[in-house]
């Protein structure tokens, strides 16, 4: 099947997706998880030639792990569809509504988008948790992921399927997009065929998305994370933030990047945050200011101060000021999460205000800017862009809206 | 100045305008308005240059009318941005907030996106509107009007920027982008530098900009809107609501462009219908069936149910059913307002629930899709997207969000 007549079968199955309720939904999610974990022997065996298949080409053994999938992780998979059947249903819901003076109401709803892409890396647990959440939403999917993946996306869409079957429903809803580069530019020009696509992956596979496409994108994920450590900080506190926003889950996009120090506060605040560091494993790349503090502080390099190291090094950099913080952020910002450390109310308030980013924390942790965190229950990715959502995706930020205008003849005088 | 050293002031001017109150920006644009009051006669003999210029070129009269201003035009732009400054601010609007288990607060804020630009054709009036828009939601504006114009709205550029500056700010909050066709390919090209642009004017410009953008562009205007009689309606209320939508101003993208009539109807609904439109000068395209009742209906050519007559035209066809009226509207609709008159409930509720526009209307003209009517005040365009705006934008639409996070050193377990 080309990807024009795959897409207009979504399409066509998103228009029933219109009139579920929340209760036929949940049980299509019911439906599915059930058929995953039937599957498991199909979706295990499919995904060890998938595993195999990338160790003969050299693959890292990072990322056959993330290819990896066993009978714990395919457990996951379908308890994360069974959870979102316990999420509320955000169609329907009413955003606004008012009367204008004539009488005819004006309620502006929640709606589905309609048919969702999503392009993603060789994690396979993404297919089933975005077929979930386009589900719930009420959008038909078009998954797109890895060639590396592709059998057990084969077998875990397969599944899928046959549960919507199970309960009645249009199996278009959910379906595995295949074929070479020449499709993912397919579905980038699909204006009017796919109603928005959201990237996940990395930055490469996002910046090549969100310059191509025609049709709109979410951009979602990278995340070069700053933490100002204030004057008036409490350095204790900026320590132990610090320390978590960096090495409780490094590869992640709401973890630090790089440290900000303010210059009056350095010598207190280095040699406390070197020996934590340390203890954790994690490698400081200071500037000439910040290596004056301690010797296990290297050089940091040209360019790193816009990379995302997702990994346990972090940059350092000495402010002489907040407006020195405020300048290199706004350089090298991803607009994902940014925190100030502080006990200053006014300096608090300039950093919440003029940082430009998804999320600006104060005297915490930017662990927290997350969709678990936020309790929004399901996450299809972290916004960093300024249309539409920004921040943590829930199943809301899933939706369109409409307006719903209903009179008893009245004409416009 | 180049295109980018130009955003680039426009971004600078950004960050202040991120931190004046409501009253410094009220000031501000009653400063814009007293200015432009006050370069009457130099906006004035301006837009001379572009009449004169326009008519030597043999531009077509409406084209000529839409470009000239007078005392009475300039008076409205000098009232609109007065009237601005008595609309409600939406930056630091709260959208929701809550506090995590932890004691961690998060709230969700209006945030000005920082640089819009907003492209369009030769309506000197929208470079005061999108101006005092912009301001308002706090936006640094990239103004990048007809060559056509050119003259006029340098004219009013000046006087919005004297006016900025007499109040003190930052006269690059407000630009006029000026240049050959590469400048507009620099603006769509310009991702971080411009956070948003809006293209306000024909079809043709909007998915040009649309399709080639690399900056997000939030889509305005294409409106082939239909009105459905459905067997059950009023005929009295149809043929009125008809009428309005159709003929109370025919060249607006909210007007009807195409009448769909459920055949067991037809009867009764087109002999008082035709001598309705008529009536108003209104000449209707209609199919075979349609044809039948009244020599007045001329024969529809192929392509035309697609078109926006943006003229007394309007379209007809006869279907056996709803599901043929939402099949008709489904592959003709670009989603901005779809009408249904019907006394029957379930056929208001199927309508409303499966037409994919921005407005669905039920017994009401498609004249109230406004910004004005909706009581926004002040609209920059109507969203037919998705994402983000969907509808009549007022400046609510004209912002983004940003998640605040306070804490009081908390930490992920």
């Amino acid at each position: 099947m080309t990807f024009t007549s795959q897409a207009k079968t979504a399409r066509q199955a998103s228009l029933d997706l219109l009139m579920l309720t929340r209760s036929q939904k949940d049980g299509a999610l019911e439906a599915m998880a059930d058929a995953l974990a039937t599957a498991e022997i199909d979706v295990l065996a499919a995904n060890a030639l998938d595993v195999d298949a990338a160790r003969q080409t050299g693959t890292s053994d990072a990322i056959i792990d993330r290819l990896r999938l066993d009978s714990s992780r395919l457990a996951g998979m379908v308890a994360g569809l069974r959870d979102l059947a316990q999420l509320a249903d955000p169609v329907g819901d009413v955003v606004r509504g008012w009367k204008l003076s004539n009488g005819v109401s004006v309620t502006q709803v929640r709606v589905p988008f309609g048919v969702v892409g999503i392009i993603y890396e060789a994690r396979p647990n993404v297919t089933a948790d975005a077929a979930g959440i386009c589900l719930k939403s009420g959008n038909a999917a078009l998954l797109r992921g890895s060639s590396s993946a592709i059998n057990t996306n084969r077998a875990t869409v397969a599944a899928l399927r046959a549960g919507l079957k199970s309960v009645g429903l249009d199996a278009n809803a959910v379906n595995l997009v295949e074929g070479g580069r020449e499709v993912t530019a397919e579905m980038m020009a699909a204006r009017g065929l796919v109603d928005v696509l959201i990237p996940r992956g990395g930055a490469g596979l996002i910046q090549a998305i969100v310059e191509g496409s025609k049709v709109p994108v979410i951009e979602t994920g990278t995340g070069n994370c700053h933490l100002f450590v204030d004057a008036s900080a409490d350095v204790d506190m900026a320590v132990s933030i610090v320390l978590n926003a960096k090495a409780h889950r490094c590869s992640v996009c709401n973890a630090l990047e790089t440290v900000l120090v303010h210059r009056d506060i350095a010598a207190t605040f280095w040699p406390k945050a070197l020996d934590a560091l340390a203890g954790a494993g994690v490698q400081v790349h200071g500037d000439a200011a910040t290596q004056e503090y301690g010797d296990a502080v290297i050089a940091i390099e040209p360019g790193e101060y816009d990379a995302e190291y997702l990994s346990m090094d972090l940059a350092a950099k000495q402010v002489d000021s907040i407006d020195g913080a405020l300048e290199h952020i706004r350089e090298h910002t991803t607009g994902h999460s940014e925190t100030i450390v502080t006990r200053d109310r006014a300096a608090a308030q300039r950093f919440t205000a003029q940082v430009d980013a998804a999320a600006v924390l104060v005297n915490t942790s930017s662990r927290f800017v997350d969709g678990g965190e936020f309790g929004f229950g399901a996450e299809i990715g972290i916004s960093t862009q300024k249309l539409h959502a920004r921040g943590p995706m829930g199943l809301s930020e899933m939706t369109s809206s409409k307006y719903i205008i209903e009179g008893d003849g009245q004409i416009r005088a």
